[in-house]
């Protein structure tokens, strides 16, 4: 291929558009050998392993070191999550043992070791979770590649034209190092928008493309390309016309940027004067400096699954009390933190945990219902949550309820364990609210029976949607059917807000509905007031919000709940997508 | 154990009384022998497995010849499965490929067979295809006894007074003889209420109770016993208070019994006069006797799933038609046919349906996804049945709709082939009236948008009670969140049925909420007027509705829907719940 004007489809993870010359990645797709070791060279095999294992920690904090002061903090954070994981068991002894165990060789060896990784995470549910397997094949890319060809790091600056990476996948250290290299975009062949590459990448404010196919062979080293990060498309050797086309879309983007730069500081309120409150989700405490970067009024959802995973005992309660301590001392503003959602299938390394992998672990013994089963494992998170809330606002929230049994139960259970902390002088938030996350059709469609009993809701829009069609949406086979904007998803998230504002409780938006601008007004028209999304769509979900006014959007909203006419109801939704120009805002 | 009062508790499926002298069976714990055949061993080996499984089929004929005439007609039905597995490839040149190929004997290869055919049911979504599993065990128990101990059949009749009979499992075939043999009744340790055993136990009148954890270990042989198959509990040894309590018991269901016998002929109607219609589930074309012997007034839901089923290839046009004709020639009144419900999962036979296991089966490639996918598939489906429909009062239902696109969808193709029929001179109902079978909750939420496009509703409360609440009933971690009485579940049927009658379509239930009595009254308080269930539920059904004063359980529906009380709920349930002594009707 080559030569002419090439069209590159894929999906847009980093916004921005860049101009530059392709410079293609080779040779992480590697052609594993195997070998059979004789017993006289397996311990000379085991120390080559240990050295390129070195040597990749090496290469990896050389990075970390050169990563400029001005960078968002949150950025080392993922270097020192390979860092760590390069010293984990599972990468050292375990592929060690496994040399001396079976005489093979190192590539082999930890080719089999990332395979029986990688099958754990892919069974995961939470697409947060999946995406955590890309680090996992990173770590072992960067040992793979010293083992077959030497200590070398990548280098792209020879070029004298700003350089657009193609490559099959790119890791997130690889993102800092190009960024440092003056690249100027990059597409890659594998890859989603949530992995730590795409993350990064957005981090950094370079322009990106993931889940290209085959786009490698498409483009040839040197031809021109020019990337549209938001609408995931490229084109190779563009003609005039295109070229000019580009160019525009840069410039509007750069002025739709410092429009958008210019928010961070306003009051997030409807043109009819109504505020809306912005929140962060966030992963690791690091990711925190962006929800205060971009002005946010606190944390919406503080996931905690991450101190159960990688690990084969369950953290303590100082442990999960130091934890969540760094994070709440690092928030301004509020922080909901989200008790353990985890399912017996996914905990595969914690003893405690462990089950036979149900037939649908969707629909199985997962986050509360496994919390209230394993009520020690429940008892030890709740304690640590309730010690951390004497240090700020913390707001505790239950994910996956689905009767109200379940809901006073864990409310039982907390007021128990704040009589044993009074009783033990320690301090907690004797006001702590605890919330319900709105997720299973059953709790959004008895929300007027729940709120009584809650402090607030969260709307999972993920998981809702998912039960609510009865699809699972990482199934290739149905995801075609995962939809938003089914009637029966916005009824739902309807009856849940108008459940809250009867009660006078707090509804707040935490799944990805509330992170994508196509569905800011919509959200707004059904009454939702908190949106707690990714850090990068704050901004310019509140200019949205600013240039709306709620008054006619709500009427819009009352039309779209009361028709019973699939038209109208697209008819609606479609006036309520119709968004202003980007550059049209004041 | 042994001596004294002994409780025993288990699920009861076949009501009834029964008072006998406990005989315990054994024997069917195998254990299998394993050896390892010489080559020159090996044909013999093969004939002694053929000539069992031929010893097996001579066996299951001679009990069914002797089935008496008054027996109802679908009971030879369960014998003529077992007859034809007996000379399916997997049980005959399956068994002896293996016999060949592994050298090992004729239990053993048996054995790896069972365990083969058994896996691929255990991970079936339908508790009815589940229960299929109990077949192939069956069928096989009777062959390895035959390898084992010979050809003796069983025998119970020796005894001077009525035996009640305990055993690890009883087959089909084994229950009609013993029935022959004149046992009151029997308790065993493994089954369960949809099992062929259960079934057959219920048609023949025989009181059962199945699931009594270790039951042979409790009892001994010849101590008397009484069981009571609707409760599902049993004493060995009773006392004098124990056995008068069972004897009145006995006396009383036979009271009721007759009451039920005399609604056979009486139309199904409210005590105000409001007709509701009472219609049976059935399964196999031998079930519509059991229709006909309860006066239902037709069929509301006619499995095919069977037709597809432990075959390689999939059934022509032809051996559809036939398959269909011949149940529409049985049943008096109309007949609802619902198209494939299978999964991608399911079928592991046949070829063209095949796929890597989803993690979510469950929420998944089935049913009219699956359909509308493999539009071939469908299509030979949906001309088999329109031919069928020339014949009788069909009417098609497409399960597991999600949207209103994948029912208009459906119907175009079925107007394509009407076209096709046409075109090619066969007859067909130019009316067949074709319904959306309302089981996930977005279709309950959609029923308004539904409704203009279907000419009928079925709610399919199984699979509805699942995605609402997120759970597996299958899975014995979640299962004790089942819950038909959640108000999100009540909700969403009270929805689909004012969906329906707000358009004038008929709105029907087919599943298991609609045979149960427990619910009759909230049902019909919810505004049901139409409800398929087993024959074995259809009198008890009538009769409660011929006590029930439509308006007054309407009004009590009507406050279930509107309060936010969940204690309002509890008390309205309750009330609803409420039943008349079974002695009192009229």
């Amino acid at each position: 291929m080559g030569g002419g004007n090439v069209h590159l489809q894929g999906i847009g993870v980093s916004r921005g558009i860049a101009l530059g010359r392709v410079h293609k990645l080779h040779g992480d797709d590697f052609d594993v050998p195997e070998r059979q070791l004789t017993a006289a060279e397996v311990e000379d095999e085991c120390e080559r392993y240990t050295a390129a294992r070195q040597k990749a920690k090496l290469q990896l904090r050389n990075i970390r070191e050169r990563i400029p002061a001005d960078t968002p903090r949150d950025i080392a954070s993922f270097i020192d999550a390979h860092l760590l994981m390069l010293d984990d068991r599972t990468l050292s002894d375990a592929v060690t043992d496994m040399i001396r165990s079976e005489h093979i060789n190192a590539e082999c060896a930890l080719n089999r070791q990332r395979e029986n990784l990688v099958a754990v995470f892919e069974q995961m549910d939470d697409a947060y979770l999946r995406s955590r397997r890309d680090d996992v094949e990173h770590v072992v890319v960067r040992i793979q590649r010293i083992l077959l060809k030497g200590d070398k790091t990548l280098d792209v600056s020879t070029q004298n034209e700003a350089a657009v990476v193609v490559a099959d996948d790119i890791t997130p250290a690889d993102v800092i190092l190009l960024n440092q290299q003056g690249v100027a975009g990059f597409v890659t062949e594998y890859g989603g928008p949530l992995s730590h590459t795409a993350i990064l990448a957005r981090s950094l404010g370079l322009p990106a493309i993931v889940g290209v196919h085959n786009a490698r062979r498409q483009v040839n080293d040197g031809d021109e390309i020019v990337i549209d990060g938001q609408r995931g498309e490229a084109i190779g050797t563009p003609g005039a016309s295109e070229r000019a086309e580009y160019e525009e879309r840069h410039r509007a983007e750069a002025r739709f940027r410092a429009i958008l730069e210019q928010l961070r500081d306003v009051p997030s309120v409807t043109a009819d004067g109504h505020p809306i409150e912005l929140l962060c989700n966030i992963e690791l405490p690091a990711d925190t400096a962006h929800a205060h970067g971009v002005g946010a009024a606190g944390v919406g959802l503080y996931r905690t699954e991450f101190l159960y995973m990688n690990r084969e005992d369950t953290p303590d309660e100082d442990e999960q009390y130091q934890a969540y301590l760094s994070v709440i001392q690092a928030v301004q503003g509020p922080i909901t933190i989200r008790t353990l959602d985890l399912g017996a299938d996914k905990q595969v390394d914690s003893g405690r945990i462990q089950g036979p992998t149900p037939n649908n672990p969707a629909l199985g013994l997962r986050a509360i219902r496994l919390c209230l089963k394993d009520e020690e494992l429940f008892r030890v998170q709740l304690r640590a949550l309730l010690r951390a809330s004497a240090h700020g606002k913390v707001k505790v929230m239950l994910p996956m309820i689905s009767n109200l049994n379940e809901l006073l139960r864990a409310r039982a259970l907390i007021d128990e364990l704040k009589q044993e902390l009074r009783n033990e002088g320690r301090a907690f938030d004797e006001q702590l609210q605890v919330g319900a996350m709105i997720e299973v059709p059953a709790a959004a469609l008895a929300a007027n029976m729940l709120a009584p009993h809650a402090d607030f809701f969260s709307i999972g829009t993920n998981d809702l949607i998912q039960y609510t069609l009865a699809i699972d949406r990482v199934d290739d086979e149905v995801n075609y059917l995962y939809d938003p904007l089914h009637p029966a998803v916005l009824n739902l998230i309807y009856m849940t807000i108008a459940a809250g504002q009867r009660r006078g409780i707090a509804v707040s938006m935490c799944g990805e509905m509330a992170s994508d601008t196509r569905y800011t007004r919509l959200l707004l028209a059904l009454g939702l007031t908190e949106f707690s999304m990714h850090p990068s769509s704050v901004l310019e979900v509140k200019k949205l919000i600013r240039e709306s006014n709620l008054a006619e959007l709500r009427a819009v909203g009352q039309r779209l709940i009361d028709t019973h006419d699939p038209d109208e109801v697209q008819a609606l939704i479609e006036q309520l997508a119709t968004l202003p120009e980007t550059t049209d805002a004041a």
